[in-house]
């Protein structure tokens, strides 16, 4: 339940208040070279209270890596990664232990288990996701041998859409924006929100270029699903769209069908996948965030026991979760390709007679 | 790879001009009345022919179950369900056995694998999904023992949006209509596009209504994330919202939180799921799908060898396969609910010893 | 729970006296020769009433190939197979619908599900094994594309022990002995038991030639682990021994571990595994087979509702279940193996560049 | 591919010398007290170093739980342990860095994977164990609730049989002997080996008491294969049987068949298990465990290059695996237990209709 993937397994855990949060790697090929660096760079871009647009929790959140790494290379051996929570005040919590936050978990949790952690959130929070920015890290290293590259970055908040998509640009902006002339209306938007105790959605654009033809397995794991999946699970997240997506409702067919010509397609309204399978084109996935559930205007709400109270929110938390959330889009983008890269290997007898046949060794 | 849940699986086989589809739907309780008739009259329901606006091509659809039921009772074995193709006309694809339809899947299967069945699509064809509606039929019945119902109809088609939304209304509509005082446009946009050659776009709205709360295993196998999976999974699906979905990013946070009051939530905008489990809400899924990619409109495309050719395709096609995608709609998400509540036994240990405890057998 | 495999799944159904048994196997990979009169042979060798020391009951176990086979070769689709019951007598189950068979699975389907298809034992009957011999000539055939071939035979019969074991004469002998000069004394065994109205035991030995070394996943799908869960799961099997097994515990590390020389290994004590693991060497896997539950000796039992009574069956039944049995672990130890091939696949990272570097297509 | 379970799944990780091993613990009810002191009593049952009859490494092994209990209780989250590796001795290993230890996983690790962390076996060291007797101890925690309690003894070394099987004098014996008369032979046998510079076999006989009927899942997660399965991937472990397994063969079916009264079965040669289901009767599995690779007299083997060298070990090791691996048998049973005890909620409607009817709230 708490496994994501296939072939490379993604198996997370911890609790925002808990002692650590972390992750087992599984199914990672030997002979990867392990930058660790990159690894923490990719939780820097994650972690909260780097600006006055986020929460102010500060986390180091400084990822250990714990096995399936020898001298620098993995072993093929599953790949474990911690990190320990230091910043945790669960006093702020005290005084929602007994009620039910609108908008967040607390609810579903206490009538499914009976139980609830409810410092932070528990196991709803959204810091779990430093544990998928970890895994899916390596999962770029992986990605990054066979041409793969992957970005994301922020195309609309509070409903200011960008114009234009520079992920370069992104990679640089405090807010992740991929689009410079309508940042600063966006981050106005957020400074707003924060301001008025509020929050504000966002949406992200996630892309692949690079991808091979032939990833996604059909008909169950076809590439275009997978991706809804990993993007829907993201905490906030409400709508996912691949390619031109809700746009392409509004076309003829005629429209939207890409033609192909000699050098390739002509047009990708697809977003890179046909039939649940890459076809070589950038692969383009939309992701919809609701604003942050947690806000500190009162709002009205129960307690376990049934009586209506007031939810006083006080704490740390961000404006708009899609920021941050940018990173994890990456992510869960990475696992997602580099588990179907690996799942497409058996495709082909050929894939099994050119390993096996020559020389009986792999 | 072509098998779809967790506790209660659907395995699926089968082309579109092949001998037979099917499906073997494994992880049926014992005990439940099997009634043959219901799962007849779902096929029926998206069986192709059955109006000018669908496909020409006149399937029977008629389902066996070749397993599991005995005395009209599932005994916990595998059921496993055929339906043998009868109305193939291979011979309309002999035009296309070396080219790429655009749009279609031709491309990535042929590069995938190195070998197309090319007859109708093969594997790729929204055929297979009678299968889905034939597993969904038992799911269905499973979840009306424990009061959950489904419905699905169709919102929005090329871009005529339904005012309200009539369930009822939908069954007996020829194009699954949610809304009739905009139904006889939504009709003239078919029976436009296909008087054109062409073809459009439609938006299904599925709904769940009775589901209990609980329901949905964080943090991978959150109900929305598998719902996303399970409707984007389906032929011509592009984009997946839950609840108000992309509406929520263009809210305050205190707009969108669903307040709560003794009596229940006071609005739904979650779509009946909180953190990936369902609060006992009506879930509320709406799903896109891109005009059929089948038009008999000449079109650019490539042979296999990779020369330049034009694809001007004949045959039988649904001008807009939203309509009979409903149906498929109700099924995957009948089959995720009844998954989901049988994964959730075992949520919490009282689950374990009432089962355990009193008698020690089972 | 009614799949089997990994990458490679085998996904079964049918009752001993349903219409029909079959198998979804998928995860082939495309470009296979699907050689349908092998599949024939393999069930032929496997199926029943081919002489005196079988059961009576006369199958054609007739396979057809209903799906993932296109022009002669598979498409990396899933393979649907079915076989048709033709000799089903349901009448001779009259007398024990009501009873638990002694040594049979009667007793615990009941009280699992509280329904028991009682016609031949229902889902429990090892007529279902036939499936698993029709999957296995698949993985047979891609094994042999990559050098594997797998052998079976009966080495031991009511406690009489084959001398040495001839793997070509157990493919021509009636009873799969592997020893010829015994096999007339194990032949004599069972017809003893058939005559005294009783049956025997017995034991299979299984090997595959040609396995590549690094075949098998550590640490919870190792080969060995796999096969023992593989050959456990055949009915009527009550222990399984790898390589030299249980006479491993008589010696000394000294003697047991495999001394390694320039030109291999200088003994097999390990059976071809070490670490879970194929090392190269003949994979060497032993089956015991306990004595055929159903005899037509009067036996102890009790109904549904508790009572006491005297179970006499009649009907038509193997005096040694091991036999037949021998065919079986040959199917399923072609599935472990083609299975654990494919896994393999992304053990290391060269596996992923030399397939994606070059061309970027698959 | 580091995942063992279904339903309730353990998740390991970690190297023999690397910086800690631990676990994932997924799929724990809900609701269940956590009581640390057992799972560390579990584990130093296992520990290395507690008598000279044992490796000379001393761990401590002390177990810390970071996620998924809160205020002592389970929550339904992943519970994770760690365990940090203290008495490293790496240098001990550098004089194998180069060849491959004979009835080790050296040679398949290394053509496998073509790296190999060599420091103590690294990924392949029964170290790993430790992880599964932590995992097992929650798994234990929660069979005890419904009644189901599990033992393991060793009944057999270097040949020397117990004569009758004694659990509660095995939980005080140095060895885990079953029989108090023999054991003083069975500690001899270990101290000659030892003394030898050699090694000895031994075979663990592992009961479950108390479990209720109808656990296991037929077809393919039936309760015999998944315990072979999980007895089988223990390290040296080389024959499984179930119930009186190999003796079976040579009895006929007349004695072996479990007749019934209404008083329950009249014997139990089966090991409370008929057709992969629990029938309510002790479950019994015999475990056969190969001498300890690991010995200091020295042997021929190849280095990495190919050239023939001799391997002297020196280090730490049990001269005896199956005394500390009846631990670790323990926790598989238990983990299987567990496991499908949770797999089984689910097999009839009623535990549907029984959970969500009445109030539709879990």
């Amino acid at each position: 339940m708490n496994t994501f993937g296939r072939k490379l397994t993604l198996t997370t855990f911890g609790e925002s208040h808990g002692k650590a949060i972390g992750c087992i790697l599984d199914g990672v090929p030997a002979g990867l070279s392990i930058n660790e660096e990159f690894i923490q760079d990719e939780l820097d871009r994650r972690k909260p209270g780097k600006s006055p647009l986020e929460t102010g929790r500060k986390e180091d959140d400084r990822v250990e890596i714990l096995s399936g790494v020898f001298e620098g290379i993995s072993t093929g051996a599953p790949i474990a990664m911690i990190i320990f929570n230091t910043d945790q005040k669960s006093k702020d919590y005290e005084n929602i232990k007994d009620l039910f936050r609108p908008g967040h978990a607390d609810f579903t949790y206490y009538h499914k288990y009976g139980i609830r952690d409810y410092r932070g959130g528990g196991r709803s929070s959204a810091r779990e996701t430093a544990a998928r920015v970890a895994g899916g890290a390596i999962a770029k290293l992986m990605l990054k041998e066979i041409g793969v590259e992957i970005h994301a970055g922020v195309c609309e908040i509070d409903g200011i859409k960008a114009g234009f998509h520079d992920f370069d640009h992104a990679k640089t902006s405090q807010i992740l924006a991929l689009d410079p002339v309508i940042e600063p209306l966006q981050k106005e938007a957020v400074i707003n929100a924060k301001n008025s105790h509020d929050s504000v959605g966002g949406v992200v654009l996630a892309t692949a270029v690079g991808v091979p033809t032939g990833l996604g397995e059909p008909l169950y794991y076809k590439l275009d699903a997978l991706l809804a999946e990993a993007m829907m699970g993201i905490n906030a997240v409400k709508a996912v769209e691949i390619g031109d997506g809700i746009a392409t409702t509004h076309m003829k067919g005629s429209q939207n069908n890409d033609q192909i010509t000699k050098d390739g397609f002509a047009s990708n309204h697809a977003g890179g996948i046909l039939g649940g399978i890459s076809d070589g084109e950038e692969v383009v996935v939309k992701i919809h965030f609701k604003p942050t559930p947690s806000i500190f205007k009162p709002q009205q709400t129960i307690n376990k026991d049934g009586t209506e109270t007031v939810c006083k929110l006080s704490g740390r938390h961000d404006p708009c979760v899609a920021i941050r959330g940018a990173v994890v889009c990456e992510a869960m983008m990475a696992l997602v390709l580099a588990d179907m890269a690996l799942l497409n290997l058996g495709a082909r007898m050929e894939h099994l007679t050119t390993l096996y046949r020559p020389k009986k060794q792999v």
